[in-house]
C-alpha cells in the first residue's frame, strides 16, 4: 500500500478507488476533491476493514449527509430487531450509522453491522468500554480506553467519536461558568466523571498522538466529540462551548500532521438566530474540517417533535455549511427510538439536509425539486408520488381520500389551481358548478 | 362610538378594550402598542359583529401567531365534522381560523364558526361566491364580489383575504416572466381566469375604495393576498411574486388612509436562503406591515411532510420578523386534512413560531425553554411533561417504553448524562454496572 488514510493519498496526490466512487456520485471533479481532502475539507471515512463499505465524502461542496443512531443496550437487547432497523436504514439512504451500543454482545453486533452494512459505521468507543471490560467506569485505566479504540478499528468502524476536547483546562471554563444542563453529553458526561473519580486527565487528550497511531493504521476518521455542547436554549453559544471548539481546532492540526481524517461534532440546542454563528466559527476555528451536527435543536418545548425541532435547526445549519447531520426522532428527550421513530427521524433528516443544499447550491440539488414541480403543474400524481421523499405515504395520504376529479385532489376539487390555470392558458373555460367535467 | 376601526381609535390616541387585552398579554406598554397600531405594525382583527372573539394582536413585537385553515367543500361538506375541528383548533390555542368554505352551506357554517369561536376568523370571500350565487365563476359581477364580502363582514369575519395585487400590470409581468407552477393561489387562479375570461381588470384592484368602505364599517382588516406568491422553489423570488408585493405596497396605504387594518400575505415555496430577502422586502415595500406567510416551504420534493418543510420555512420567516404563519400540514399537496392532520399542522407551526420568538427576542419567550431545561436537570419528568407543546404525546412515548431507572429514560438507561452529572457534582459516585442504584 502506497499510502495509510484517505488523506495520505490525497496528500501524495494518488487517486483512491474511494475518490473515484465520491467524485462520480457527487459530480465533483475528481481533483478538486483530492485537494480538498488533502487540506482536511473532505472526508470519506473509510476504514481498511469495512469491505462492504459504499464511500461517501462529507464535505466541502458535497451533498450534506445524514447519520442514524441505533444499537443494543440494557433497556433493548435484541440483536437482530437493531439489525432489521439497520436494513431499513440503509434502504432508506441514510449515509453513516453509529452504533451507539452500550451493554450485551456489543462485539457481536458492531461485527455483523460492518460486515452487512454499505453506510459508513461510526462508534463511541467509551459507550462499549464498561461493558467490555465488565468494571465499573472510574476503575479502567487510560490504556484499556485506548486499547477499546483499537478493536473498534480492528472491527472495522469508519469513525470514532472521541471527546478529547475536554480536558483539565475546559473544564475550569465549565466550572467558572454555570450551567442550566451542566453536560448533556453522554460520552461527555462519561469522561467528566471519570476525570474527576480519579483526579486525572482526560486520557484522550493524554493520549492523543496515540490514538491518533491507531486511527492511522485503520484509517478510521475521528470525529472529535462535543463533550461540552449545549443541553438547553439557555446554554447555547456558551463560554465553555466555544473553549472546548477551540481546543477541538488544536486536536485537528495534530490529526492532520498525522494524516488522520477529522470530522468536528456540533451542538446541540440553541436558538435559531445563533446557529450561522456556530457555523463560522466552527469552519474558522478548526480551518475547514467538516462539521457534525446533532440538530441543533432550536427549541426545548417539544419532546415528541425533536425531528421537527432539529430539523429547522438542521436545515439552518447546512445551509450555512455544516456537512453532516445526526438524525433526531420524535423519542428523543423521552425514549428509545423505536422503528417506526427512526424512519421519521431519517426522513426528517433527509428534508433538512436536501433544504440545506439548495440554499447552499450543492450541484444539482435543485433539480429534484424541478422535476416534482413539473409533475405538479402537469397534474402527474404517479410521477409525483415516484419522485417524493416518501412515496407510500404520499400515495397513501392520496388514496384515503378521493376526489370528485381524478386530476384534482380534495384540497380544492375543481378550485384546484393547477387545474384552472392550464385551462384558461390554453384558451379553455373553466366550471366550478357543473361536474361534466 | 367615538372611532371607525381599532386603526382610527389608535389615531385618535383612544385605548380600546382590545387594546387593553393585548397589552396584558404581550406584556407590551399600552402606550407603545397603541403607536404601533397606529402606524399600522400591528393590527388586531377583531370584526364588530364577532361578540365571542378573544381578541389578539399581529405584529411588530408580539410573539408570532399561527392560523388554522378549516371549511366545507365538495369533498368534505359534513358541517358538525368541521365544527369539531374548530374546537380542537381552538383549544390547541391556535389564534386565528380561516375558514376556507367553497361548497354547501357554507353561511350557516360560518355563523355557526364566529359565534362559538374565541379565535380571530378569516375567509377568502371569492370562495364562497361561486357557491352563494350559484353562478359560473365568469358570470359573477364585480359588485357581486363585493357583496360577498361584505355578508362575510356583517357575519362577523375579522380579516379578509383580498388578491387585489393581481392587477393588469402584474398580469403583464407574469405572462412575461415564464413559470414552472403558473398561479397556485387559489383565489389567484379563479380571479386571473375571471380578468382573462372577461377581458377585465380585477374587481377587488379596480373597485378597492368600495372595499375599503366595507372593510372599515365592519372594522375587517384586510389581508392582501398573494396571488403570484411561488408554488415551487424554481419560482421563488421571481419577478411576478416581486411586481404584486410592490402594488400590495399601494393598497396598504391606500388602505391605512381609510383607517383599515392591513396584513399582507406571502410564500409559499422557496430556498431557504432567499427567506431573510423576503421578509426585508416586504417590511420595505408594504411600510412595516404586518406579514402572514403561508410556509414558506423550503423544499418541494417531500409531500406528506410538509408540516416539516413549512415548519423549517416558518421559524427562519418568523425569526426574520414575519408576524402570523399559516398552518401547513402533512396533507399539503394531496388532500384535505383530516383531524390527526391538522393537530399535526397546528404543532408543526407552533414550534416554528416559538423558535422564531425566541429567535428575534420576543419577550418572555425563553422562559418556557428555561423551565422545561431546569425539569430536564433534575429529572423531573411531570413538569417536563406538563410544559410539552404536547403532554398527551410526550406522557405517552415514556409510558411505552419502561426505563430501568425511574430517573432516567431507555434513550441511556444508566448511562443518562443528566443522572451521572447530578451525581458527580454533588460528590457521590456513579456506576454504570451495578443495579442496585
Amino acid at each position: 500500500m502506497k499510502y495509510t488514510t484517505q488523506m495520505d493519498a490525497a496528500r501524495k496526490g494518488i487517486i483512491t478507488k474511494e475518490m473515484e466512487i465520491v467524485s462520480k456520485k457527487e459530480n465533483m471533479d475528481i481533483e478538486i476533491l483530492r485537494e480538498k481532502m488533502a487540506k482536511g475539507q473532505i472526508v470519506i471515512p473509510a476504514n481498511k476493514n469495512h469491505k462492504s463499505l459504499d464511500p461517501e465524502g462529507i464535505g466541502s461542496g458535497l451533498k450534506t449527509k445524514i447519520n442514524v443512531n441505533l444499537g443494543i443496550s440494557r433497556d433493548c437487547p435484541n440483536v437482530d430487531a437493531e439489525l432489521e432497523k439497520v436494513k431499513i436504514a440503509i434502504d432508506m439512504k441514510a449515509e453513516a450509522i453509529m452504533d451507539l451500543s452500550s451493554f450485551g454482545k456489543t462485539e457481536e453486533f458492531r461485527q455483523k453491522l460492518v460486515n452487512m452494512s454499505t453506510a459508513m459505521i461510526g462508534t463511541v468507543p467509551i459507550y462499549d468500554a464498561v461493558g467490555f471490560y465488565d468494571k465499573e467506569l472510574k476503575d479502567i485505566t487510560e490504556k484499556e480506553f485506548l486499547d477499546v479504540v483499537r478493536k473498534h478499528g480492528e472491527d472495522g468502524v469508519d469513525f470514532v467519536t472521541i471527546h478529547a476536547g475536554l480536558n483539565r483546562d475546559t473544564v475550569k471554563t465549565f466550572k467558572k461558568n454555570t450551567r442550566v444542563t451542566n453536560i448533556v453529553s453522554r460520552g461527555g458526561s462519561l469522561l467528566y466523571a471519570w476525570m474527576e473519580l480519579n483526579n486525572k486527565e482526560n486520557p484522550f487528550y493524554e493520549y492523543y498522538d496515540e490514538l491518533l497511531e491507531i486511527c492511522a493504521a485503520y484509517d478510521m476518521t475521528i470525529s472529535l466529540g462535543d463533550a461540552l455542547r449545549p443541553g438547553s436554549i439557555a446554554d447555547g453559544t456558551d463560554a465553555s462551548q466555544i473553549a472546548e471548539l477551540m481546543v477541538l481546532g488544536e486536536l485537528t492540526k495534530r490529526a492532520w500532521e498525522k494524516n488522520v481524517q477529522v470530522i468536528i461534532e456540533g451542538p446541540g440546542h440553541m436558538k435559531l438566530n445563533e446557529i450561522e454563528a456556530n457555523v463560522i466559527l466552527e469552519k474558522k476555528l478548526c480551518h475547514g474540517a467538516p462539521f457534525y451536527v446533532l440538530g441543533p435543536l432550536v427549541t426545548d418545548i417539544a419532546p415528541g417533535y425533536d425531528h421537527i425541532t432539529s430539523a429547522i435547526g438542521g436545515a439552518i445549519a447546512a445551509s450555512h455549511g455544516v456537512d453532516f447531520l445526526c438524525y433526531v426522532t420524535p423519542a428523543e428527550h423521552l425514549r428509545l427510538p423505536t422503528l417506526e421513530d427512526m424512519k421519521e427521524g431519517i426522513i426528517a433528516s433527509k428534508i433538512a439536509a436536501h433544504a440545506g443544499d439548495l440554499a447552499k447550491g450543492v450541484q444539482g440539488a435543485d433539480e429534484w425539486d424541478l422535476k416534482m414541480s413539473k409533475a405538479r403543474q402537469k397534474l402527474d400524481w404517479e410521477e409525483m408520488f415516484s419522485l417524493s421523499i416518501d412515496d407510500e405515504k404520499a400515495r397513501r395520504y392520496r388514496k384515503e381520500s378521493s376526489p370528485e376529479h381524478e386530476d384534482s385532489c380534495t384540497m380544492c376539487g375543481k378550485m384546484c389551481s393547477m387545474r384552472n390555470m392550464n385551462r384558461i392558458m390554453e384558451g379553455k373555460d373553466i366550471n366550478i358548478l357543473r361536474s361534466e367535467d
